[in-house]
C-alpha cells in the first residue's frame, strides 16, 4: 500500500517535518507550483520520484507574483483533483499554505534578479519576476531541496530562478524538463482552461509558428525580418502578440544575428481574447547543455 | 593547546567544510565582518563561542554595499592583525574570499528590503542596504549558521537584517550586542581611524548628544523641537550633521510624537571633516524584548 500523503498548512509544520529528517539526512525533491494541476505537472512529479528520497510538492498562488490588472482572484483553484493527482504521483509531502501565512502584513523583503527578469514577459509584467524569485526563495528556505524541477512551458522563469540559485549560493539543483504538450502541439497550462472553443482550436497555430520561425532562424535566416513574419502570421490568423522575440541564453541579450551552434530562447506571449499565453523553443539545445545546463531540460523542439 | 584556525579562501573550500559538519550536527556561530577589526568585533566574538559548537567569522571588504562615491579603495585592510585578533578569540573558521569569488561577472540577483532600509542611512546612501543584505544572505547560505551576530553600532543594518531574515525564512537566529565604546563614548568603528587629532577629541560630543537627545525625549519633551536641537547642538561644535532622526520600532515609521514604553531609535550620521560616523541610542530598550528581539541587544544607553 502507498504512504499516505501528508498535508501541511503552516510554515511551523512545515519545519518540524523538515527537521525530523536531519537524522536520516535524505534527498529531497521538490516541484512548487500554483495548483491547477495538469499533465505537466504530472511529469514534473514523475520526473523527479526515481530522483529523491522525499518527494515535496507545493500549491501556492502567490500573489507576489500577479500585476494588480493580473488574474490572482479568479486563477482555478482546484485542491481536490489536485490533491488525487499529487496521491497519483507518490508525492510525500503536499505543502499548501495560505498567503497570510507566506506573507506577513510587514512583509517587506524582496528578491530582485535584474538582467535575465528583464526583457520578454519582463518587459509586460512588473514585479512578477520578483513575486517569483521572492516565494521560490522562501520556499526553498522552508523546504531546503536538492533538486527542484520546473517546466520549460515558462523558461524565461526557469532561466531566472537558475541565475539566483547560482547567485545567491543556494546550492540546489534547479533543473528544468520540457514542456508537455497537448497531441496537437498547445502547451499545457493552467490557463488553457479559459480559452473558448474556437480559441481552443486556434490555438495550436501558436507554437507551430514558434517551431517554424525557430527552423528558419537556426537555417540562416535574418534575425528581424524573420521575427516579424512570425508576429505578422500569428496576428493574421487572430492572435494579439504582446511579443515574440529571441535573446542570447543564458545571459538573455538582445542578439544581432543568430549563429550556429550557440544557444538562444525564442519566446512569446499571445492573448486569444483575454487569455494570455505563451509558449517557447530553445534555438540549439545542444549548445546549452556545454555550459552547466542538465540536457533533459531542452529537447529539440519538433519543427513542422 | 587551541585549535589553529582554519582558514577559507573560496566558497567551494567553504561549503565542502561546512557539508563535512552535518553528521555531527554542532551549532554553527556567524560574525559577518569587514576586517579592521577592533575591540567591537572581539566582543561580537568573545559573545558567540559560549553559544555555539563552531565559530565561523568572515572578513569580506563587500563592494556593492560601497557608493560610487564611497571608500571601498580606502577602507582599511588590516588582515595580519584580523588574523591574531581572531586567533586570539578562538574562531574556528575564518572564511575570507576575495571580491571576485562572491560575485561573479554575471551576477544580477540582489535582496531588497524596502520599508526598515529607507529612513536613515537609507536616505543618504543608495544601494548600501541592498549590498548588506545580498552579502549577508550568501554568505548565510554558504556558512548555514544558527546564530549570527551584529553589533548595535549599526542598528538600521541589524533590523533590515532581522527583517529579511523573517520574510525569507532564514530561520538564522539574528542577534545584536551593544556598541563597544572607548571611555569617552566614542563607539568603536574602522573608520575612527580617519579622524584627525582634533577631531578624535570632537568625536565624544556626537554620543553625548545623541543620548542627552534621547534622555529628553524619554521625558516628554516635543519631538522635532527636540531632535532641531540636537542638530544644532552638533553643527555649533563642529559636526556636519547629515541626519538625526527618530523612528519607530521595528517598523522605521516616523513618529509623530514619542510614546512612553513605546521603542524608538534614535540615530544620526555626521561628517568631521571628510570622516562619517554613525551612532544611535534606543529609546525604551526594554519595550523591544516584549517583541522577540533578545535582551542584551539594547541595554539602555547611559545618558550623561
Amino acid at each position: 500500500m502507498p504512504k499516505p500523503i501528508k498535508i501541511l498548512r503552516t510554515r511551523n509544520e512545515l519545519q518540524h517535518w523538515r527537521a525530523g529528517l536531519e537524522a536520516t539526512r535524505p534527498t529531497v525533491g521538490f516541484v512548487p507550483t500554483m495548483g491547477a494541476l495538469h499533465r505537466g505537472h504530472a511529469e514534473l512529479l514523475r520526473r523527479i520520484r526515481p530522483r529523491c528520497d522525499v518527494s515535496v510538492l507545493s500549491i501556492f498562488v502567490n500573489p507576489t507574483q500577479f500585476g494588480p490588472s493580473e488574474d490572482l482572484a479568479k486563477y482555478p483553484r482546484t485542491f481536490e483533483r489536485d490533491l488525487e493527482l499529487a496521491c497519483a504521483q507518490g508525492v510525500d509531502v503536499l505543502f499548501a499554505p495560505a498567503p497570510e501565512e507566506m506573507y506577513s502584513s510587514a512583509h517587506s523583503t524582496f528578491v530582485e534578479e535584474t538582467q535575465v527578469s528583464r526583457p520578454l514577459c519582463g518587459q509586460f509584467r512588473p514585479g512578477h519576476f520578483r513575486g517569483v524569485t521572492t516565494v521560490v526563495l522562501k520556499l526553498f528556505n522552508l523546504v531546503r531541496p536538492k533538486l527542484a524541477l520546473f517546466g520549460m512551458k515558462d523558461a524565461q522563469q526557469f532561466f531566472v530562478l537558475h541565475q539566483m540559485n547560482r547567485d545567491l549560493d543556494l546550492r540546489v539543483s534547479v533543473e528544468a524538463i520540457p514542456t508537455v504538450r497537448e497531441p496537437d502541439g498547445l502547451a499545457l497550462s493552467s490557463r488553457n482552461a479559459y480559452l473558448s472553443a474556437d480559441h481552443r482550436e486556434l490555438a495550436p497555430r501558436f507554437y507551430k509558428t514558434l517551431a517554424e520561425t525557430s527552423t528558419r532562424l537556426r537555417a540562416g535566416a535574418p534575425l528581424s525580418a524573420t521575427l516579424e513574419a512570425g508576429r505578422q502570421a500569428l496576428e493574421a490568423c487572430g492572435f494579439t502578440v504582446q511579443y515574440l522575440d529571441c535573446v542570447e541564453l543564458p545571459t538573455f541579450n538582445s542578439p544581432n544575428v543568430v549563429l550556429p551552434g550557440c544557444p538562444y530562447l525564442l519566446a512569446a506571449a499571445v492573448y486569444l481574447g483575454a487569455t494570455r499565453l505563451i509558449d517557447n523553443v530553445i534555438v540549439n539545445p545542444a549548445a546549452l547543455t556545454a555550459i552547466g545546463y542538465s540536457a533533459p531540460s531542452f529537447e529539440p523542439a519538433e519543427s513542422s
